[in-house]
């Protein structure tokens, strides 16, 4: 099966040159960050990653989670693993020290993150929900819930979940119907059915603490009537141990495209009485605690589809430099060449590589800026980043996840007719990557999101920022000389243009006809993330061009970004315009026709 | 599961409106094609293929074909499917009626495979490999081979193989090594391993009919030195019936992505001595002559992406408007309504549906030319249908393909969470849509024969012809009135610019730079892809306005196709002038980088 090995040097390079490790580090509460620390985590992380996760990655795929009588027993390997992964303290990379975590900086922790979910995505969601879980605890949980469930759930003894969907309720979280009794002892009794579970059930710990949203008896209609539980599968004993199996039972986990190895359960709460929960913080808020983590899992779904598509390319690019087929193109005679060296291979090479980079520094850009965020000692930069990382992390999660079904397709496009064949690994991939632009919120949900509460509701102001920040990174393509950055600047020039053009459209339109401005939300999402990569790889291009003139030695690292830049800008910034055009002019061809017509 | 319907609606309209079925109709021997005719093979073509074929798609591909000791078990059934089809005629429609075939002209065949293809592809594969096998015998059999033969395989009491891929040899049929030895009595033993051989082994039929690509003791190294013969399972007795069996096995069969229920077979051949085989045609020709067939399968499989897109498209379509989720975007508290209300929901149907109307009336237009190319009574029209249909193969091939990956996929996002659960069946038509751009020549193989073979060797004849019709298609645009037209018109106009401005530079650039033009050559099918399909859905909207104006009653027909061009015009032609621009600008950027730097 394919190999992983950590992209470190281009994780370096992001974190260090474009994301702004220096500065992160100088933030309250960072002072223990320094260039070895950052060294010598990414590099174990890559050795856990590359020997512990990565080999076991397609035979989870192809064993699989299996369900047996209310239980789940994960695929081989799968325990010892997750053990290794709690005694080696990757749990707790970026949790509160206060309960035992790290706390490193997002910024570090998403490049970790995208290592284990390169090596094997279907593992890395179960400390995924996990953080998630901890997350909500952490800012909305009593004290006597703090004490009870994080310090277990940071050092992974138990694991988290996150109850959310229902048959009627999915993306319309406002239809949840799983309903909450209060007791006398101030407990309360769930009753209800939820699916899409991950991690819902499993083998690999003694307890699984469910965060589970439902209505109180008097709650209001809708998502103002939803409120946060904390359901655990075994209810703890006075001493805090796992005690009697709380009425919280998995009936089913699904037979799935991808993540076969990451159970998705069916849990039936309150079959027998009634599943005992406390409450998170206030009655009626949970759907507003729920997004604290939803979020955070936002992000990471999106890092999903930086990390899948890392590993596409890997696998892609390990089999063009093996394969040999045919002779040099116009060479008729000649030797027998790898693949590596036909044109439209290359091309392939090359979109998967540029477009994978394009979306790790966007993706560890707006990391830092979650720091920045949390932690700057300045107020005004606290909210200004607050507002670049509301504005980007719907990007983050839906334009990553988007390409990287794409970017898998290609790889199996790499390997002919061996990437249809399952054995071969690269059709894994693509199976994986299928689920990333749906949970966690569907493409269009998030463009919702970008479009509406992001862009219209604060009239522009964040994004109106951002292209001013844009436009100054072209103007600086201007000052260097060479081809490739005339070839970057005129592109990112076109790039820009066209998604002030959108962003003036959904300005315009939101307000008056909110049909039409929705019609172009999901070209608009990809638009904006087009041209972010676009500016990153230009950002990525002038540092390169500067190292280079510094006389940087060693790898032809630098030479070899400004090229990939390049071809970014010629083959996938060109799709801006095409984007633009479709949100400003599309929005009648799309709502004209009845349902009859269809 | 998912029911199918055909189109029969798009379908009659497609034939009779855009591709001249009544012109088909008067060439010779298709004298008895007649609207009747048509009408009645479509009605039962389709009573098959939703009754009998659609209801097998899924739980075929969940059982899937079976290998157990060399042979293989078609799945439950199968056997009886095929026993229906072949009794009711199907095998035999299009082949001559010398052979027992019906002779019916290409044009319908297209439509009926169309059929066969939504409703059951992994089936489909069975007659489809088989008709390519007539096709070569047909045209270069010796007359013992066609009276041996042809009237079996016509009438579907036997199949056919097509066996070109070696482990060394895919793209690269250069690279064959299977050896055929001459006998004493004018047979030839067969030597070597086959893979990836579509039904080279099955339960349906008492013998199997293998065209086999294999080299002589003397042949000349590379793709002069194949030749091709025809190995039958067992070896046929004097009185025409099968004998002996004949020395070639199957081995192993896949495990595959999809198409689960179509076994893709490794044949060994000559383990116990040499498969017993005959020459067709001359030696050293076989690659000619596997081409006959291939020009063939590459339409179907073109076919398969059009089928596959339609299916998909009904799949997502039934659940769009069964599905209630959420309130009308803009409404608050208003009543739930099902998916299809949601602009993104529709922005996606709307994709699908224009897409795949767009591939089907470029297939059948194709479909009609080849037989006009075939029978028209003028040499010179003959001539120039044949270099329509010869540069629009490998355009139907790559870009028919390449979208129904992206409309499978679309169908699955459509689905939301359920579209990631097997049982739901979306993800099936995305697992088997995945082949049909590696399989009889992967997308960037048709590339190449498009921009060298079809564009550059006559030095763009053809395509600048095709440009001219364009032309004259969108100035018809110019007279019509109404927004829909002026969209419909701007977005022509710019997509054969920029098509113009492609087909120059691959003029200019492929001689003295066939690297840098073949790093253009995706892009390219893409870009001639998506404007043929402007201009096919440009003139369905003449067409469709013309009706109105006549006063057409009856359905909506006419004017949803109105809406659904104008939706292709502002939403898919736009991606032309991108597609162009990585043409023309993106040679330096794809091949700069050396191998190690990757």
């Amino acid at each position: 099966m394919s190999q992983y090995t950590a992209p470190i040097r281009d994780m370096q390079f992001v974190m260090r040159e474009l994301a702004g490790l220096d500065e992160v580090a100088k933030l309250p509460g960072c002072e223990e960050v320094s260039s070895d620390l950052v060294d010598a985590i990414l590099d174990e992380a890559n050795k856990f990653a590359s020997g512990v996760l990565a080999p076991l990655n397609w035979s989870g795929d192809q064993e699989g989670a299996k369900w047996d009588n209310g239980s789940v027993k994960t695929a081989t390997g799968w325990k010892d693993a997750y053990r290794q992964f709690t005694e080696a303290g990757w749990t707790a990379l970026a949790c509160d020290p206060q309960f035992g975590g790290q706390g490193l900086p997002k910024l570090i922790a998403t490049a970790v993150m995208e290592m284990w979910k390169s090596a094997n995505m279907a593992f890395s969601l179960c400390p995924m929900l996990t953080n998630g879980a901890i997350e909500s605890i952490t800012l909305r949980g009593t004290d006597d819930q703090k004490a009870a469930y994080l310090p277990k759930m940071v050092s992974g003894q138990w694991t988290g979940t996150m109850n959310l969907t229902e048959p009627q309720a999915g993306s319309d979280l406002a239809a949840v119907r799983t309903r909450a009794e209060p007791q006398p002892d101030g407990t309360y009794r769930i009753f209800g059915q939820k699916i899409f579970i991950t991690y819902g059930e499993h083998d690999l710990t003694d307890n699984i603490v469910h965060l589970v949203l439902a209505r109180l008896p008097d709650a209001p209609e809708g998502v103002k009537g939803i409120s946060l539980f904390v359901v655990p599968k075994f209810v703890l004993n006075a001493d805090g141990t796992p005690g009697a199996r709380n009425d919280v039972h998995c009936v089913s986990i699904e037979h799935k495209l991808g993540i076969h190895a990451s159970p998705t359960c069916v849990l039936a709460f309150g079959d027998k009485g009634g599943a005992i929960g406390t409450l998170v913080g206030e009655p009626n808020r949970g759907l507003e605690y729920m997004f604290i983590m939803m979020n955070e899992a936002r992000f990471a779904v999106g890092m999903e589809g930086v990390a899948l598509s890392e590993r596409a390319y890997q696998h892609a690019l390990t089999y063009a430099k093996d394969r040999v087929q045919g002779t040099e193109v116009g060479v008729r005679g000649g030797p027998k060449v790898s693949i590596i060296h036909h044109p439209d291979v290359r091309r392939m090479l090359m979109s998967m590589k540029s477009q994978t980079e394009a979306m790790r520094a966007l993706a560890y850009v707006v990391g830092a800026a979650t720091d920045m965020a949390h932690l700057h000692p300045d107020e005004a930069v606290r909210a200004q980043k607050q507002a670049f990382v509301d504005l980007m992390i719907p990007v983050v999660k839906g334009w990553c996840t988007e390409n990287s079904i794409d970017i898998a397709s290609t790889g199996v496009q790499v390997h002919g007719g061996m990437g249809f064949i399952e054995e071969a690994g690269a059709a894994q991939h693509l199976r994986d990557a299928r689920i990333t632009t749906i949970y966690e919120g569907t493409t269009a949900i998030q463009a919702n999101d970008l479009i509406g509460r992001k862009i219209a509701r604060e009239d522009g102001v964040t994004i109106k920022a951002v292209i001013t920040e844009m436009r100054a990174v072209q103007a600086r393509l201007g000052e260097q000389s060479g081809e490739a950055f005339v070839a970057i600047r005129k592109s990112l020039d076109v790039g820009i243009s066209s998604l002030e053009s959108a962003v003036e459209y959904i300005l315009a339109t939101y307000g008056k006809d909110v049909k039409a401005a929705s019609v172009g939300s999901v070209p608009f999402l990809k638009l904006l993330g087009i041209v972010a990569g676009g500016w990153m790889m230009a950002r990525a291009a002038l540092v390169a061009q500067a190292r280079i003139v510094q006389g940087a030695a060693g790898d032809d690292f630098y030479s070899t970004k400004i090229v990939t830049a390049r071809f970014y800008a010629d083959h996938i910034l060109p799709q801006a315009h095409a984007l633009a055009y479709s949100v400003v002019n599309g929005a009648a061809g799309a709502m004209d026709l009845s349902e009859a017509q269809f």
